[in-house]
């Protein structure tokens, strides 16, 4: 029934996941509908794909101060399928998948206390040159640390 | 060059806004990349987007307390075109399209003080019942205001 | 060496706390100066805060559809010691001082990973009647709760 | 009847601000209390400060690549007179006070559509040397724009 642009096989694409990370909702994500901000999901993707870069070892090299390479968001999308209110507590799951020569798009599943999917989403991150804003491409290292299936962490 | 799955002709659907309302980044919306934060723009977008509600006169009705309507977000989604800075402002423009029996998909474009299309998105928002979580249908009235053209406001 | 209006004695002030809630500083938290920015650690005293009055059993009651009283804040301050940056994380602990017929004084401490004290603050926290807005006087057992020295929590 | 520690005598203290930055409330502001959440006014006092920097022509050399300067909060406080609701929108007044060797003390006042005062601030920036975090003394430029008086600013 819940669909999105981006799954065509449900049970498939879930059993893909095995990385993820736990959130839980601030009271101050809320808004006055009582229930999670629509904005909020895409904070916690980011921290979700940032502990997902940090368990690779990619997150390191990124934030260290002589590094000229950054990690870029291309576009990101989030799909809402159930409402979301204070006190419920995700694993909010991270995959990789069509990897590019210096792009990657990561897939996010969000399951609450109760085994629900909350909410689903994508977005192509690139990795881009800090002097010149273009794309750089992965080192084979890097390849192969976004190819190989990750172990459930945590 | 610039591509999203939403829009087929840009020039096109670019045609199609005419509301707007102007944005200024603030300095807490930056990160430690020295740019605009990735998950601002849906902060940004659901501002446009409650002004523009505003402007048809459905956001005085949502948020009255004897209402038993509010609008929740099926999905969202946002292309990242240019980085954006501290100290940039755009016009953020907002168009109904595709207009359902309880749901209307919103699309989003920024154009910052140079002219240049910094983001673009789109997103579902369907009017839902508080008790029962189910798509209300638009009356008649509300669906000729999203269908008519609006002017540019401000 | 490092001072606040609220602190007499650091000593003795910081020997008063126990209870505690872990904080891990989000990417998104930063700002274009590449540390943590200033608004943040009132986000991270709510968390705490809340953390800290569903310990008490008080949150449940206040967030229950049919409560007529909620928590509001009356003031809030922090005193920013040492630069905060991203992948830091804190204890922040929390402690309920000079309690009112409706209100308390609660203190805040955060301490970092190399055991060092970033932030500490204060504000005074009110319980209302969501009807009047005016003040609502704890029950005994609130007063015992806030009263009684709270143990280590996790 | 409504007081802050900062405040000696309301009325002559509301009388030294002139400079002020208009402020509206965003719905994703608020909380599932109905009203603006208590770790914004922060968001907004950041917002208004650097305005005010602005004005006298501070911020564009902060935030300049080159710039071996940077301000930091030493402190902040805020206190909340008013509830304030989405769809409220103030001016936000800032003014300097007790100017140091390389700080200044800022207050803030919130005046609403309807003329009330809904919250009140101050807080130390300090104005730090990037590579030492110590203190940077103002120039005796820097000190004159801080002293005079500013004109109110649109």
């Amino acid at each position: 029934m819940k669909q999105a642009s981006y799954i065509q096989d449900f049970a498939q694409w879930k059993e893909g996941f095995s990385f993820n990370h736990k959130i839980k909702v601030r009271f101050s994500e809320t808004d006055m509908f009582g229930h999670l901000n629509n904005t909020i999901p895409f904070v916690y993707f980011e921290e979700a794909r940032i502990e997902y870069f940090k368990h690779l070892g990619f997150m390191q090299t990124w934030t260290h101060p002589t590094s000229d390479s950054i990690p870029v968001v291309a576009d990101l999308q989030c799909d809402f399928w159930k409402q979301v209110f204070f006190g419920d507590s995700f694993q909010l799951y991270v995959k990789a998948e069509n990897i590019g020569t210096s792009s990657v798009d990561l897939h996010y599943m969000a399951i609450n206390q109760d085994g629900e999917v909350c909410f689903v989403g994508r977005g192509t991150m690139v990795q881009i040159l800090k002097k010149t804003g273009k794309g750089h491409p992965w080192s084979d290292a890097q390849k192969e640390l976004l190819t190989n299936k990750t172990e459930v962490c945590k």
